[in-house]
């Protein structure tokens, strides 16, 4: 099943249902207004959404329109927690050598997390805006899951049956900005600005055999300028899975319906399949010519960002933004 | 205008308006359902509201029924951002000097800030609970503001227009958590679990003259255990008024309607004026006696956060908290 939120009603878009090949959609108002509203009661709604998918996918829905990913907000336009992980330890360790830093121990065995803003979501096509191109902008291409509710303890083992939905990510960064703010000890927040989400959302089992072991195990296609960034196997290299993030992020709290779990960005050891953010490329470039070519984003810049199955069919549509001034 | 949010309808509960004295409520729901329905459109809102408010203070709203707190979720039981600074550096020298740390010179300009979950926030009375007391369980007194929504690069001049509401907050730290966690450069994640807030949230004008300049001057207390842990004044000392606080969250960002800005712990250089937090308790033993006396929190304790007015009169309501096991 997919799910998207068009850019209609009030702040959280309008929950429609989306057919496997986001060629049409139905929205479902008697059902929920919202994902959100779709999430806080999903036992009763999550049947009600799937009869209208397979209805939608065999051609039985007669007033079902032509989806469009332009008429889309983000799946979850606002959500009441993000928190994105760094469960690719290796871009972390590539990053710390090239700056003459160790990797601590435990980062191999207990995740990296940093929590985001979650007021302000971007659709997959809407502009991405900045303040200055001074900040260092730079994309981050990532998966993530929403949950159900989670509660606090929980085990990975038990933590699967709490993902609802994946997405893919843009965790918008300000390069420039984040060794101030790590200096001060606290983490990121200005470096950290809106993040964006795929078209569509979608339930584990439209992966079929490619979601295993609470990992997505697809390359996942990274393009700026049309120009291939990167195309790293999400499932590959993936030191933490989701079910031991979501356990992770659960160990002192409770989760709410509708909490995005971030991966960090992908990468896999092989170097042949490229990077799915600049400051890796420019690491690697540091670390092989002694400084890097690679420049950082600037206004009027596309990116891309998409997974694709095996028959080459888009699993979650694209996120395709252009770099903007605020 | 004080406003509560009653454990009733669905997570986000039921808005309803109460009297300045805390005495007497009144259910609004052909106005707004919810506290944030009411913030997405304040405009509207806000001045039907405020007809119930002065109805309510005049004895003019015949079914007008008695308020608990106990029957109070907190004003916002989930929220889409909630994000605490540091704005009482003072103390925060005070315990780099008793791990013998030196200030960054930028902590006096630049304000600390750490995003917090806000999808489970905590009711003035409900129970407080945690995984384990060897977590370090402490509680941190704080002034905390609702925004509407503010534009990204808003200077502190514009930023006090934007501010809706304003809490109490008792930003619960688990003090043992927090030296692995800082060590791993993210910030805060499992160290800061559900927060808790006062009983109602009040505009600002509810403050009268003890609001000024983006800072509320009155004393805050807090007990344990009905021993006073301190009291004091939250216009003091405060190097970042909630204006600036504001300024710096949005500087690379917008802000959504509900957003929730904290102060930090509350602390004043006239140390007769007691502390705000158990740490900040520890860190002064430490530096007078080596080690310190103060133990952090057991499963049983109790909490209460209150501020009065020149009167003696509650503006908040008390925080008023056991700490139970998860």
């Amino acid at each position: 099943m997919k799910l998207a939120s068009r850019r209609a009603g009030g702040r959280d878009g309008q929950l429609v249902v989306v057919d496997t090949a986001l060629s049409r959609f139905a929205p479902v108002p008697d059902i929920a207004p919202t994902l959100q509203s779709a999430l806080d009661h999903w036992d009763e709604v999550e049947p009600l959404l799937r009869g209208i998918s397979a209805a939608l996918n065999t051609g039985k829905v007669p007033d079902a329109r032509p989806f469009d990913p332009k008429d889309c907000v983000a799946p979850l336009p606002r959500a009441y927690h993000w928190v994105d992980g760094s469960a690719y330890v290796n871009p972390v360790e590539l990053v710390r050598k090239a700056r003459g830093a160790d990797l601590l121990p435990s980062f191999w065995t207990d995740p990296l997390m940093y929590q985001g803003g979650s007021d302000d979501l971007l659709g997959a096509c809407e502009d991405a805006r900045f303040v200055s191109t001074e900040h260092g902008i730079d994309l981050e291409a990532e998966v993530a899951v929403i949950t159900g509710d989670v509660p606090m303890g929980v085990t990975p083992e038990d933590a699967a049956k709490h993902i609802r939905l994946l997405m893919l990510v843009n965790d918008w960064s300000l390069r420039n900005l984040i060794p101030g703010e790590l200096a001060k000890g606290f983490g990121f927040y200005q470096s950290k600005p809106a993040t964006a989400f795929s078209p569509v959302a979608v339930t584990p089992d439209e992966l079929g055999e490619h979601w295993k072991d609470g990992k997505v195990h697809r390359p996942l296609l990274s393009f700026v300028n049309d120009q291939r960034l990167g195309e790293p196997d999400a499932g590959v290299d993936m030191t933490f899975s989701f079910l031991q993030l979501i356990a992770h992020a659960a160990r002192t709290r409770r989760l709410g319906a509708g909490a995005i779990l971030g991966s960090g960005t992908v990468s896999n050891l092989d170097r042949t399949r490229g990077s799915s953010c600049l400051a890796e490329v420019r690491t690697l470039e540091t670390i092989e010519h002694g400084a890097p070519r690679t420049p950082f984003l600037k206004f009027g810049d596309r990116i891309r960002i998409e997974m694709l199955d095996s028959s080459g069919r888009t699993i979650f549509g694209a996120i395709d933004q252009q770099v903007a001034q605020a």
